[in-house]
């Protein structure tokens, strides 16, 4: 006959549609090849309007409609139509006695659960919007995919098209396994969007199983190195991370780009420049001066910030924009661009221009994986107060050197620790990272510090710790280098003779509530 | 009547379970309100055997089981009297026209495809264990659960008698919603292990949509740190990290074991000693003497290693946990410990000992997640051979020393990077990390060594770098160090005045064909 092995002739189909895009030429495929068609409610109804014949889910039943629409399908001779072993004879037989048919194409889409979440038309709608009998026939047709073609989504119209003319009307083995995977997929996702609307809803922020999901936004060049593959899912269907301009962003690209935003986000609104190298910041500003911003984060570490990403906390402008561009970066994030700045700037094919005025500050948590497990937290972004900081030190600070030690203190979340900031009004002259000691860390921000910046004795030096100081020699070290305040999380068993060491050297030591590591 | 608001009485249920375990009590509790029973196949006839009262489902429907029972409860009079709203005066006038009756509870566990999942039984029984009915009752009962109570897992059991003893036979509108949560989960749950197997089966390593699904192990004392909450879920439902003694890890424990493993899944077999701090290894050692081979590991740096990971890559010995003993780490991690080594280290409450011989080596991809978004790669664990990496040097390596060379290359897979590895024979002797410049990496690695280790001039040092350098200083600092031979990825502007330098010091220069970032 010329058709391949395994392939299966369709005679009868089965639409049911959410989505009725693309439908015309799909008829005229069904058409071709001689498929009868049964189809129930607005599907019904559009296909008898474009002129096509079709048989009601109602008259095929012998069973009518029920409870507005939601009992339609839910029926034994829709189900054994899609679910009978054809090569059974005892399933085969059944179908007879009972005047049953086989139905050969499932072609389903389903209530648009996640599409209405998103509209926030209120619960009562979401509700109503959890399609019961769509993802029945799916999965039905799914499990049978051995005899059944299921098409679950309007994109996958063309390659049946392909299929059928390639097979004069019939599919092969091979196709009906792919379509049944993304069959899968498309219930998988579907469920995963309800339960997480519900468990969003109950704030059980731990279930006893989760499920995480989420959309392909695009595969990358490669993973962290070129020897693996990477891709970016988006997990709430939102675009929220906008390319403007440049190359494809790389994995690391996009690594780098969290450690941005959460220095970013956190930044005061409208100020704030954070320059990040390896997934580590390498300097931090903020100033009401936009250049100045810019400049001064740079002046923190100007050879690290080589290759590296420049995230702004404003929208940036031309004049800044003109101040970039003359060093090399590979992404500038900023929330939004103004015209000139986007002209001169997309001159540059290889930088990234990254829109993240769109990026939420808040989520739920955030999940690291391996070794087939999945470590889940909510994320460190907690505010903490005045009160959540208790100064120690006999010599007290003012408000303001207060305000400061608080901006150096928040910039240790973003850090990996052991994390050292040391910082000069509101910007980073040093910043420690990345060891298993926290005086290596101490030395590291200490040596950038003599290495870019030109301290007087007359400059207040400030510095943070993520973690508590076991002993004295870490803030040893740096008051010998000059810091004049310290602040950094309590716990340590020598407490006691951190407090005595920074009474003896008149050295500010405020302590606060908790820690930020960031490993 | 003192029944609180919103609280409905159960007169019908529809039971059908997989999972027929502690039916007794639940079967007492539904006589004791007179709840009337319907149920099917396997289900009917243990409820009969065990002496209660039940209707067939096909006498309650007058419709028969079909096709093997693919067909039973797939039926317009089931999902009317699950779906049918109660307060909706249309819907019970349908309902009373057809003679349907409301289903107010419905007790369902699904085939266990998972468990046959895991029992490799075939992809015919795969297949056949997925259940259609069952799903379709739950999220029909799930999305009514106004009006309907669902359980979908024998746990649940015990609520529904507190709840019914608690509202004489009736439940509240919130204990509802609660169980339709946990029955989306479940069905959530149940579709992503289908899909995952059928992508599995594909390869297809980043579909269109991503389901990542997971099964709480535990809930971390708090996350990275005290003011954030953290769990670990399993993906697999196999418990591959087994803890045999010592207080509960913590999720930086979880976060320090996902580096141990992957340093001491990559070592040879039997051999082999990584000791992480702050998820970045402080020291590493292949040595068939396995007291030593720990020596060795700790040699690398004393002093970071306190309250660190250590990761053995064998069975450990008594000899060994008293050499352990004398040092304060928080976990010991090995492929399983001998009776004397637990009885000895167990001593420690302090101490978590992990059993990591069940951990699979291979797993198909890791992932992070922040702002929404899931980065996904697959992981660095391709191996390279001899004919990956390209002597470039004048003077050449020996075969002992080019496997020296590889050791010292493989161990920058797991440093965050920028990663500079010094080497003597198989072991660590200074570890630069988490820099963004690399030359700071080269520094920190050789004050490292300086500290630590008594170099004589006959020595051969060796050093790794996790990708290329781009100048001639940073592999000029390791020369003037006394390093001999040095390996790095290749791709710099300046590789040549790099050859050209290690030729002018007589260093022998391999390059790797790809490199290693761990961000």
């Amino acid at each position: 006959m010329g058709i391949r092995k395994n392939t299966i002739k369709i005679k009868t189909a089965l639409i049911s549609l959410s989505d009725k895009s693309n439908l015309r030429p799909l008829l005229n495929l069904l058409k071709k090849y001689k498929i009868k068609i049964i189809s129930s409610g607005g599907t019904y109804k559009k296909i008898k309007s474009m002129g096509f014949k079709c048989l009601e889910v109602s008259k095929f039943t012998n069973s009518k409609e029920l409870l507005d629409g939601r009992v339609k399908t839910l029926h034994p001779k829709i189900h054994s139509g899609i679910l009978s072993v054809r090569q059974n004879k005892k399933h085969q037989k059944e179908m007879k006695i009972n005047n049953y048919e086989n139905i050969d194409l499932v072609i389903i889409n389903f209530y648009p659960f996640e599409k209405v979440l998103l509209s926030n038309s209120g619960h009562k709608n979401i509700i109503e919007n959890i399609d019961i009998g769509g993802p029945t026939m799916v999965r039905a047709a799914a499990k049978n995919y051995n005899d059944v073609v299921i098409l679950s989504n309007t994109r996958q119209y063309e390659n049946l098209t392909i299929e059928l003319n390639k097979n004069r009307g019939s599919t092969n083995l091979k196709f009906r396994e792919k379509l049944a995977e993304e069959a899968f997929m498309e219930t998988a996702y579907y469920e995963s969007k309800i339960f997480n609307y519900f468990n969003q809803k109950s704030k059980n922020l731990f279930p006893i199983k989760n499920i995480f999901s989420g959309k392909l936004v695009e595969k990358t060049r490669y993973g962290e190195n070129p020897h693996q593959k990477g891709a970016i899912y988006s997990q709430n269907n939102k675009q929220e991370i906008i390319q403007i301009s440049g190359k494809q962003l790389s994995y690391n690209n996009y690594n780098d780009l969290y450690s941005a935003l959460s220095i970013s986000k956190t930044l005061p609104k409208n100020k704030g420049v954070a320059i990040i190298k390896h997934a580590n910041p390498c300097g931090v500003s903020i100033n009401i001066n936009k250049v100045k911003s810019f400049k001064e984060a740079l002046e923190s570490d100007p050879i690290s910030a080589y290759g590296g990403i420049i995230s702004c906390n404003f929208k940036l402008n031309i004049s800044l924009a003109k101040e970039i561009n003359k060093i090399f970066f590979e992404v500038i994030v900023a929330n939004g661009f103004d015209k000139k700045s986007v002209k001169l700037l997309k001159k540059k094919k290889n930088l990234r221009l990254i829109d993240s005025s769109k990026v939420e500050k808040n989520f739920k948590f955030n999940f690291i994986n391996k070794f087939n497990s999945i470590l889940v937290q909510d994320p460190d972004t907690q505010h903490f107060s005045r009160q959540d900081f208790k100064i120690v030190s006999k010599l007290k600070p003012t408000n303001k050197t207060l305000n400061k030690l608080i901006f150096a203190f928040n910039i240790c979340r973003s850090v990996k620790s052991n994390a050292i900031v040391i910082t000069k009004d509101y910007k980073t002259i040093g910043i420690g990272s990345g060891q298993p000691s926290r005086l290596d860390s101490c030395k590291i921000a200490i040596d950038k510090m003599k290495k870019f910046q030109k301290i007087s004795d007359s400059d207040e030096i400030l510095a943070a710790s993520d973690a508590f100081f076991p002993f004295v020699d870490g803030i040893e070290k740096l008051v010998q280098a000059g810091i004049s305040a310290v602040i950094q999380p309590s716990g340590s068993k020598n407490d006691k003779e951190i407090i005595k060491f920074a009474n003896q050297t008149n050295t500010i030591l405020v302590f606060s509530k908790t820690r930020h590591f960031n490993h």
